[in-house]
């Protein structure tokens, strides 16, 4: 998103069906409508919006399409888990060079994340640290599984977000632990025993609320992602200089 | 987003029209479309991906609602200027605690902005530094000619966001800025003196490439926001108290 778009948010040249989803979202909101809750009929929107069920179908499905209401076929329309909230929210996919992307994303990481893990570390609470620590186990159980662990990764990053009690960390964490997805290729055991070891760093860190700990710790294993990263561009480096010399 | 959204990203469990979306967005991506340029359409979109036009019309829709297309009557549909990145990504518009949102993005803009700041120091260019200038410039007019100056208010912490050559800060900073939105209640003639001061402090650091002056700028910028935040705080205490001695 640039500044065009978040222009948009404000802006009134809106055509029908976008207007109306926007009047249903207020209604949401409104009435205080949580995840779960049935939202009125189309019937019974068209009414109280004042415009045909063809106008409300529309709009209803471009909510859907944002993630903010789920059709349940025979039952009706109810609000999403996480209304709104949508899946690679920047458009990350669209992006070509994925190794720019994964390295931008690093120094994005680097920034926040160990800040993240120090100020978890002072807030976080007896449920949040098992919570943490549930997901430490569960990578380290994937990976002596020998099957993706990345999800799981995502989850132990995501529940540290969460002990910041702070509402917008857990949003932007996903987005730019996203980088962790895009090297897979890479991944073999040292860097699986690596990925135990740091992630033990944190949890313990934490779990002292050693602030000064918890943030060296996720250094530590941001820096072994980034020797990833580093080998990744150096075998690109070395295709194409292989390419360009026969 | 949280966890099991990101999950989502490589679900199989997806209904038709949101394969076939995610197959269009393929198609995209490997035939390298850029903004503006024309999808093929919906016949042959329908004999490309083996599936009825009903089906490539249902996902072309939740493709405009998720801004990856948009149409234009008679002309066809187009890739968008910024496919894929949504207005306020985050559903930050479903946050019933508003004045808890606006001091936690204040606590993440706190963390990046600064950092954000040393960095475009260090790497904004002559057309960097000439964008940035421009648009300081046409949030002082704007504050002069007593008209709304908070969209390019935003434009001008974008124009800084570029310089780092950062593709992923571009796209975080409007999000984290929406806090700048959330307080144009306490505007008044101070703190817009005050504006004008403080970003033209950031732009004149930043074009001598002083990293830590423009560090230090920006934070003093923030600090500003702050007293604002504290403000409405503190008049939102007062109400609530005045609302249980009544």
């Amino acid at each position: 998103m640039d500044e065009s778009n978040f222009q948009n948010v404000t802006a009134n040249r809106k055509v029908l069906p976008e207007r109306v989803a926007q009047q249903i979202i207020d209604l949401i909101i409104s009435r205080n409508l949580k995840s779960g809750d049935k939202l009125p009929n189309e019937f019974e929107l068209g009414a109280l919006l004042n415009v045909g069920r063809g106008t409300v179908r529309e709009a209803i499905k471009s909510l859907v399409a944002r993630n903010v209401l789920i059709i349940k076929r025979g039952k009706g329309t109810f609000i999403s888990k996480h209304p709104g909230m949508v899946d690679d929210p920047f458009g990350f996919a669209f992006f070509n060079d994925k190794l720019k992307l994964a390295f931008d994303l690093w120094e994005v990481r680097m920034q926040l994340e160990p800040w993240v893990a120090a100020i978890a570390a002072q807030r976080a609470d007896d449920a949040d640290i098992a919570q943490i620590k549930a997901r430490c186990l569960q990578v380290e159980n994937d990976i002596l599984d020998g099957i993706d662990h990345l999800p799981d990764d995502v989850k132990f990053h995501v529940s540290i977000a969460r002990s910041t009690k702070n509402v917008v960390i857990p949003n932007l964490i996903p987005v730019i632990t996203y980088s962790v997805g895009l090297f897979g290729e890479l991944n073999n055991n040292k860097l699986r025993t690596e990925t135990i070891i740091t992630h033990r760093a944190i949890l313990d860190a934490i779990a002292a609320h050693d602030s000064e700990g918890a943030q060296k710790a996720m250094i530590d294993h941001l820096n072994q992602n980034k020797i990833t990263l580093d080998a990744l561009r150096k075998e690109g480096n070395d295709t194409k200089e292989a390419c360009e010399t026969t």
